[in-house]
Formats: C-alpha cells, structure tokens, sequence
C-alpha cells in the first residue's frame, strides 16, 4: 500500500491537473473565472494529526453546498434526529440538487434528504438563535473551532450574488412555506442563513479538518470533548454516501467509497472512517456538478490507499 | 459489546417476531399466506466459519427480488462492469422498484440500477449461456455452490405464478427493447431467467452464507479461489447500500449501516464487511416491501454487535 | 328546442341546487362559508340583450380563477399574441392549476397555458401600467366597462387572505425568474396584480356579461366599437375550451361543449359563441375545484338549448 | 370570403409544398421515403357533396394514428360512453403521443384519453367481434363504407413493420394489463387489432369523406342512417379539438380551430361541423408528428374559408 507523503500528494495533483480540462468553471460565482480553471489543492489530515498537502491548497473559495454538511450536524445537535427526520427525509434521489418538482412527490411533500437544495434550506430553519444573525455566528464558530481557522468568514460579494441569482432557492423555500414544511415565520430567515452559509470562503486545508472530525466521531483530535455526538456524525456520514455528490453520488459510491460532498465551485469534502480527511479544491466541473480534477484525485488516492469502506483491507491481494 | 450465541439470535427472535403484526404478508405469491404472518428466521455466519440461528430458519420461500444480487454478480462476471454499466446505472433512484416512467428520465433510457425490477431485468440479458435453461442451470450452480446447499431449486408453483402476473415485468422489458436497452432477440430471454431467478426457494441459513460470500469479498469461507472478482463483490456492496431496501433504502444505510437486499417474500440478506453475512426470513411486510419483524431485527443486530460501518469500533464509547 | 325564461333558469336552480351537497366550500376565503353550501345563481345574457337569471344571482364572491380570462384578453391586446405566447403555452395539461412541477418540463421552462396559476401570473406581467395600482386601475376599469357595473371592485379582506397565503403562487413566481419567464423586476409587481385580480368581488350577472362580451367578439352588446380584437377573444376562448375547467376540461369539452372558465369560489363564466354569455355561482366546489351544482346547471342548459358547438342546429332530429 | 374551387386548392398546395422542407419523412415506415419529401394532397368534401382537390390526392399512405379515430366511433358505438370511458378517459395531456409514464400517474392507471397510443389500444379492446380477423373485418367494412371506397384495405408490409417494431406498443399493453385497464385474455388482440389498423392505406380522399362523415354527425352524404349515433360523434370530435394534433393540439386549436387528428405518416382529417370534411396528405413532418405542409395548409384554409369554431360568420369584419 502507498504510503502517505507530500511528494504523493504532489504527484496526484500533477497528474489530475489536466483533468480539469473536462470541465468548466461557473463564472458568474465571485471569485471564480476561468483564470482558475486547473487549479487543484489536495490536502489529507489524518487522524494522527498529520497533514499532506499540494497545489492550491491556500486559494479560498466559497462553500456553496458543502455547508450543507454543517446544517445537518447543527440542525441535528440542536433539534435531535426525530424533530431534524420529520421536516426532511433520508432518501437518495435521482432528481437534480436543486429540483422543485420532487418536493411534490414525497410523502408529506418533504425534500427527500438535506444534501439537496431544498433540504438544506430546511435543515438551516432548525439551527438554533434568536435571529439570523445570532444563528449565523454560530454556525461561524463552530466551524473556526473544527477547521481550527479562526480567519473563516463569510464573502460579501458572494453573498450579495446569492441572495440577487437567489430565485430558485426562493421557489424553494416558498413552496415549502406552501406545504407546511416550513412555516411562514421561518422561511425567509432560513433562506438567508443558507444564503450566508454558502458564502463562507474556505480552503483545502480546512475542508480536509472537516472531514477529519466526520472521521474522529465529531471530536477534535486528540480530544475527548464530542462536539456533535457521535451517532449524529454517522448519520451525517452515512447520507453523505448516498448523496452527497450529486447526481453521480452512486457511482462515487463505488469508485471511491467512502462519504463525500462536493459544491459548485469545485470543492469537495471527504472523510475516510477512522482514518483521515480529505479536502479538495478543483473549480473545473463536470455537468453533473463535480470538480472533474478533484474526481480524478478521490479515484486515486481511494485505489492507491485502499479507502473504500465496501473493501477489508484485512484481507489481503483484493 | 453482546456476545454472538444461539441464545443472543433467539432473543432477538422473541423480541421482533410481535413486528409482524404491522405488516402484510403477499399472499398472491404460492407458498406465503397469512399463516406464516409471524415467522421469523434469523441466521448469521460468521467469516470464522461459526453460524448462529433461531426461529423458522428452516422454512424456504421464494428469493424474489434478493436474486438480484446474484444477477449483478454473474453478469459482472461474465461481461465486466464497463459493459453491464453501459446498459444499467449505478446510481439510487426514488422511484418505485416496478417503476416505468423512470425508464423515460434517464440517460439514454437505461434503468437506474440492476437493483430495481427494470434493472434486474436488463442484468439478466448479460448472465451467459446458449439457452435459457443452460443460463439458468449456471445460476443455479452457482447459488448451490455459494450456498454449500445442493438442494436449491426453482419452485415450479412460484414460478407459473410470476409468468402468469408478469405483466408488468413484460412491460419493463419491452420498453427497454423500444429504446435500445435490450435487442428483439434479449428481453424474453432475459424476462423468463428473471422469472426463474425469483422462483427460486431459499432458506435463512442460505440467505445468510450468501452475506458471508459477500464479506468474505467473493471465496468461501476458508477457500483461496475467487469465485467472483473481490472489485464485483464490493461493487455490489456498494449498491446494496443506496439502493437495496426500496424506498427505505437510505433510512437502512443510516439506521443500520452496512449492504442489504431484501425481497417482498419477506426475506432480507445482509452483509457485514470483515465480519458476518446475515439472513433473515419475516414473511410480513411494510407498505415500501420490507420485512418488519426483519427490519427491527437488523436494527438491533447493528446496535448491539456495532455493525455499522460508518461507525468505527476503535474508538471507544461512542 | 327549450325556449328561455326566467321561469326554466328557476327551474335549473331548483333541479340544481342538490347536487351541492356532493362538494365543499373552500372557507379559508373570506366571504365564503358553509353558509354558502346551497348558494346557486345562475344568470344567461344573449347577444339579443336579453337577461335571463333566478337563484343567488346577487351575491357577490371573489373573482379567483377567472380573473385569469381578463388578465389574457388585457395582455393579448397590449402586447400582442406573439410576445403572450413567447412567455407563456397555449397548450393543455394534465396537471394541477398550482402546479410547479410541469413548469421543470416543458419547453423554456414556460406555463403549459395562461389558465392556469403559473401561466397566469407570467401573463399578469403583460398588463400594461406604471405602477401596480395603475396595472390594476385598468383592470377595474376593463370589468366594469364589459360588465356595464361601475361597483366592481377588489375586497380588502379577500386581497389580504391571497398575500398571506400566497406562498404556493410566490414560489411560482420565483421559479419563473430562475428560468427567465420573468425578470426580476417583474415578478413581485406581476404577483401583487394576481392577487389583487383574484380579490375582485363579482356576482353571477357580471359574469354573464363576460361570457357576452366573448361572444360577441370583444364588443358590447349593439356597439361597434372592438374593446379587444376579435381575433384574440377568439384565441381565448379556444383555450378556454381546452384548459377552463381544471383537469375536468376535457370533460366539460365533451359534455357541454362551449368555452368555460372556473373558479375555487364556485364561480363558472361560459361563453357560447354567437349565442349568449353565461354566469353561475355554486360555492360548493368537487375535488378537481369546479362548482358541483354548476357544472350541472351547465350540462342542463347544453341539452336543453342545443349548445354544443360540435353539435349542428341545422341537422334535426340529433 | 374565399370561394371553393379546384384551383383555390391548387394554389394552396402550390404556397403550402416548400413548408416540407422544415420537416422530415418517417422512413422507417415502408412505403415512406424521401422521394415523398414535397408531396402534398389536399382534398375537401362539403356536406353539399362537392369535392375539390389538388397535388398529391392519389397518393396512399398508412392511417397510424388516424386509425384511433375510428376505433373510438367503433368503441362507442359497440359499447356505449359508459364503457368506453370507465378504461379510458378524456382529458388532454401534456406528454407524449407514447408515453408510459403518464400511465402511472392518471386515476385508476387508465390513459387520458383515446387518441393517444396507451388509450387507443384501449379502445381498441372494446371493438366487437369474435376473433381479431372478425373484428378486423368490421374495421374495414365500416372504413370502406364510410369512405365509399372497396379497395380500402391493410398493408402487410406495414403490418410486418408495425409488430416487428412494436415494442413500445407492447409495454403500453402489458402496462395496462398489469393495472387492470386491460385483462389478460385482450391485450395481445387489442395490440394486433390495433397494429392492423394502423396498416391500413388511405389517401386524401378518402380521409375527407371521413372528415365528411363527422361532420355530417355520422351519417353518409344525403342518407338519413346513422352509422354512429350523433351523440358519440360530438364526443369524437370535441376530443380530436383538444388531443387530435399530439403536443400541438393546442395551437392547432387556436390556430386552426376545427377538430383534427393527424398520423406521423403525415397524413391529418379534418371535420369542419356543419360544412365540409378535409383530407391531406403530406410526408414530411416536424418534431411534434405533424405534417409540416399539411399544417400550413390547414391555417390557410381556416382563415380563407372562415372555418374557425370560436369565430362567428354572422359577425361580420371580423
């Protein structure tokens, strides 16, 4: 098995690079232009507090659905899974991420999971605080302390870009509003919460801490303090798999195997259970929504460290 | 953590069996009717060689959907994952097993995966063989060596039946032959190996060394030889996790956490990476198609025994 | 052939009023209650001029749905049915009037029609004016002109009811800017004037007037002057045909074959060409929102008085 | 207003012929091919029993979807409303002329309605006889009658092509058979009955004194026998308005405003009440099914002649 080092890193990076050529950047997103299109950063932290990293790794960029992540486990901390599993579902589903017209077909006209547009603009209306703001520097804190970056904050620009394309998610959250999976008093509040989440700007390296705490069971290495319980982290894990990377969550199911989320502007999340984080920044994406680069990685670094969860590495010559 | 033991799955038995009463049992299909509401059956084997069983584990009923599986791993065997892929998906759907519309949606017409009836169907067409009789001798061989039971077979009672009310498989089949999925010359071919393939009787303790082939990533237990390549077995996994247990599958993944099929003879396999293939036979089934007495019991298993793979044992308390 | 007069409309209404027991009056619209349950007028105006009318003829309800015909005859002749029909279909669906999901397939993402909410409120957006009160002041102006009735106005309460549970309506809105049927400086205005049409109070007499006014070809009864141009009624009424009666269009089609508009508060305007206007009020409304005493009043006065458009007078004995 | 000749229907299919070349001829269907690229044929029969008639009148070509409209007469007529619209109903729809998912979502799994594949096999259940080659013969008895023409008659090389090609037909049947719309002892006649009629060869002429029949409320020219009760051609007719053109019923509604019903051989009837039946013939068609040239033709004809249901002549400078 490969052994773990920044020249290895270094050596992915370089051969996934022209993959980036695949895919296109979404240039109407504030601080992405085509100028970034082969970017990659790769970072790793594993669970022995070790970090390999290459490429762009410093660059920022924003969050976008990746937040999704930290809605579930805050909304899940704060609210519980029964209260979190009644205003959402936990199913895949084979419509696109931000499809309104799956809202009217499952039951009770709930999203069908909170990885999806839909479902995490639900999932942000149980984060608790007494205003949007209040709730907002909440969801900032928690994750300065898990990222342990306290410079993480959230782009004006992209913000401000959000809310002005914000439409669909309007639709969204509007028609939630229409069926009773959100009432009138929360969907504005949520629909701007999720607004500012997306626009937190972050890098490979905090991602990669992301995944790492996913992986140590919602505690900080080398801490004994949960700071999600550990059963919430799983769940979070577990819908991860299924859909977390969009419409070819499958397919990364069985070619990387083990839980993801990707966003629109290339980054990706992954956390190896009881063994490390990754975090992956590579703007070019394919039509599906993924970074086409940081695809290609995921591939490699599954097969070459025998990551897949669906694999023993107990036994041997697989 | 429990201790496996006969008398640990007899409790287990004890405590479930009362579940069946919120179900149904599908008496349409020879060999179930009401009088088997409350059977249950419960076997695990464990890669140590070791099997643990209580309640009607000797009772065989008709594989039904669990064949899919098998489908999946010869036709991967036969043909490779590039080609089975090019004809079925790899990604979960929301959509109903026996759903036809969703053959309209996707690229290029093709089911969504070889777990749901439209993609069982077009697996088939990929199990090799001269005629259908020789397909299905090879299945059969197959299931009898994996199973160590040489005393599988098809139940010819069930099997009329599935003919005789086939008329929506018929229809899954023909529409794929109108858009391409399968040739004039494949589909009733591959509708009447499918017949055949969920006629097949079975028992909880086959059921349960299918799981054990599975964990032990495709040899028997204490064999060398790869009966199936361990990359198809872990694909296979991979998909029992998204898509396995109908429209429940996601909540499964989340509350119990590692690959599951099930049928609507109430019949569930399970399959515990590194660890135990599980079988369960529980007649009576929810309104999504699984079994209920079943499905408490997996959900116990998986907490009792820390089954579940986004969880991981090495850390402690959780 | 039945010869009209107040005496056969009383006739209509008494045989009618019974079947209201088979539907339910929405009474979260202000203004209609359970007290309303057996409310039934019926009012004919012919080209002749002459009114016939028996039943709550008097009571006035709000507009709802129909306010839809006004606002594509208005947009029909301020823009003209080039730019009408770029944003919004002239075709039939098979979905519900408050669909959303229909506006993900079709082509450009448009209303399948301007009948039913989405096509409507993207119409709305084609009523000339500076402001919305100036849009609506036309609007009033229209009605009462072609209803001969100066009092029709909109009820604060009813208006007020529209905009707090309007969320259904504002996530169409929404959805229509994210795809472009909107832009966004129109779809707030374009949702404000949709509900302030909907609020417009009208009695069964002024909606005879209506259906007059479109069979007459968009001039009063006996002047030369065209209010609309003929070949927009025309168009209207067409559609009318095809898409007034919700997912009982086809239906009303066949069974009294002329054009008809409903609406949820019980209301019907029909329109039968070279012939006569017609106006009914039933509150109780079926499943699908169309009047249960109505709609037969309707297949009454279509039997009775030879109606059906696909029928010919000139061939006797039919 | 125009007066009808031969050579006023010369010069239309002389300025109608170029509009083919927007379209394309379906020549997977023998007997099509792009030699009949330009053809075009427009015949018209007025109740007063005059023909006129232009281009390529002579030409045969197979019914297709033409041939619903006779099963639907044929239904009715053996079985009564009641029946026929129990398995089959009578709404428009916004999906396709084949499509299966619509079959899913519509009450009771029964199609919309009778003009579309899935309904018109239904249809085709319902006409009597005691063998497919009995009522076959009915078919064409009735066909040759009402078109005064004994040569009328299948084409086998069609009919070869129909069931060699049938598979989507197919799943349309066992769908239905496995929703109870069909039993199991009809579907397989149903489906040949209807691939027969769809073999059938036809020109202009003969689909105008179709069109003729209709108008003339089911009655030959100058005979008091009603083949078909009145009241069941009203019924066909209104249903041809709304759902005769495929996904364009709509526009050819307002467009052309008279009830229609045309065949991806590029053939349309045409049924102006009270006046005159029109038969076209024109290959080549665009990407809704209909005849490219033989819908400019219809558009002409519609305003020349005045021939638009929601337009009165007796109002004049309209």
């Amino acid at each position: 098995m490969t052994k773990l080092s920044n020249e290895y890193i270094e050596e992915i990076v370089k051969a996934c690079r022209p993959f980036a050529a695949k895919g296109n950047v979404i240039d109407h997103i504030p601080g992405l232009d085509q100028s970034s299109l082969t970017d990659l950063g790769v970072t790793i932290v594993t669970l022995d507090g070790e970090t390999y990293s290459a490429g762009e790794d410093h660059h920022t960029f924003s969050f976008q659905s990746i937040s999704k992540v930290i809605t579930l486990l805050m909304a899940l901390e704060d609210f519980g899974k029964d209260i979190v599993f009644q205003k959402v579902g936990m199913e895949p589903t084979d419509d696109f991420f931000n499809s309104i017209s799956n809202l009217e077909d499952y039951e009770g006209k709930r999203p069908y999971n909170p990885l999806i547009n839909s479902g995490a603009i639900a999932t942000a209306s149980l984060i608790k605080g007494g205003s949007v703001d209040e709730r907002f520097d909440r969801v900032l804190s928690f994750l300065q302390k898990i990222t342990e970056n306290k410079d993480i904050n959230m782009n004006q620009e992209v913000y401000d870009s959000e809310v002005k394309n914000g439409s669909r998610n309007k639709a969204l959250a509007y028609f939630m509003e229409s069926t009773g999976v959100l009432s009138n008093q929360e969907s504005d509040d949520a629909l701007d919460l999720y607004h500012r989440m997306n626009s937190i700007e972050i890098n490979s390296l905090s991602l990669a801490k992301i995944g790492c705490f996913l992986s140590n069971h919602g505690r900080l290495i080398g801490r004994k303090t949960q700071l999600i319980q550990a059963e919430h982290v799983r769940t979070v894990k577990a819908i991860m798999l299924m859909a977390g990377m969009y419409n070819e969550s499958g397919t990364y199911a069985v070619e990387v195997g083990f839980p993801l989320k990707s966003g629109v502007s290339g980054g990706i999340v992954g956390s190896v259970p009881g063994s490390m984080g990754i975090g992956i920044i590579g703007p070019a994406i394919n039509k599906k929504g993924n970074s086409c680069a940081g695809g290609e990685a995921l591939r490699i670094l599954s097969r070459d460290l025998m990551l897949n969860i669906f694999h023993d590495k107990n036994v041997k010559n697989l």
